[in-house]
């Protein structure tokens, strides 16, 4: 679970986290998850592979305040060698209220071009369908 | 349709503009159109209401560089009275080539309290139910 | 005069916009005005050379709010060929009260050395050492 | 010393942490800073004072990229119960090589107007005039 502390300059006048920050906590939390299996981003996009986000959906269940603790869950929705879905479970800490869940799909860029992983990363490509 | 010009300070090392940005573009084309149809942002905030975002999603078709200019276009997907659903349409200028579709989903709050607009702001409940 | 109205993404919880977002606004102002005198940031990358920021100082007079819209005006505070200083003012609009005061320094890099703008650009040299 | 790992988000096409990341990495090192202190900012804010930010200057030596992280030691330049200037050093980590220099200015409003901290907060007060 990846642990963050909201920020001061991530609140708005309404007195809650803005929820545009959600979309990089997120990120945060899938960079994080990525190092924890073993296939950090660095190593990726050395290997000349990046992984755009082609969706994101964010379900806001109640909101954050400043100076809060939110544990971020992140696992393996689906994954077909081409696509991976990817969901998150935002938790209040250290009551673990659920607060936010979503979802960013993602395809994988070699040179411009969609490739699969099976054959650009094979070690990825095992550690995400066994992980799913 | 509200006109953007993608920053520098927007970009990623990918060299395109951070997926989190549509968010915030989303909330700029938002505030316009309320502008638009005759109830800004602060005459609403003004009533004691608030209009928070309870979920967003986000399918991105094409990524916009820097100094690219995009055109946002909102329209009123559904309108209950008390739930309120925006549909956007991101356009690639000057070419109008489609590059992002998003859709963002709100209620109306009073003293932290679920409102109904019909009662605290009649008017702008004419005009999203006539809009629609 | 680069024209911004303060977005709603940019407040903090203080109801101010947050001062972080005045050094975005110096970068918008500066794209614009480096257009304006005809070397555009995209150009000036094309040829190879970056400018990176190496200082900043900002002083903020009186807080800006959502909505408001604010006039920012660029000129050359100093220009020796390999380094560059910006001065920024902020003005309330359309007041023209006086909001904020900045300076941006800058050099140029290619490859990741410092070059002296009169070889690399000299049409962009000539500009800068006119419009002093 | 307050650690922070560069995110994705933060990088720019430049390849490196956009220069405006350091304004907020500043103030999440004041934030804990001030609770080591034992004064965090929500018990300030819930006495009703408020401490904005007045000016800061930044030197950027080195630049940052995704991934590295980087320890921020905050000191207390100098205090007179009415402002308060804080110095920032930036380590790129675990090298301990200094990449950028900083200073943040404040003052101390309630409902708006300035106040000397002795009065309103003297528990403060004492700490920030024996961390000197």
């Amino acid at each position: 679970m990846y642990l963050r502390k909201a920020q001061y300059h991530e609140t708005d006048q309404m007195g809650f986290i803005h929820h545009s920050n959600y979309i990089k906590w997120m990120e945060e939390a899938r960079v994080a998850f990525m190092d924890q299996i073993g296939m950090g981003y660095a190593e990726v996009e050395k290997a000349g592979v990046v992984s755009p986000v082609t969706a994101v959906s964010v379900e806001y269940k109640r909101p954050v305040r400043f100076s809060e603790e939110v544990g971020i869950q992140v696992s393996v929705l689906s994954y077909s060698g081409v696509r991976l879905e990817l969901e998150y479970q935002f938790w209040l800490m250290p009551e673990r209220e659920l607060c936010t869940t979503a979802v960013s799909k993602h395809c994988f860029l070699k040179e411009g071009k969609i490739v699969s992983l099976k054959k650009q990363l094979p070690e990825l490509d095992q550690i995400l369908s066994s992980v799913r």
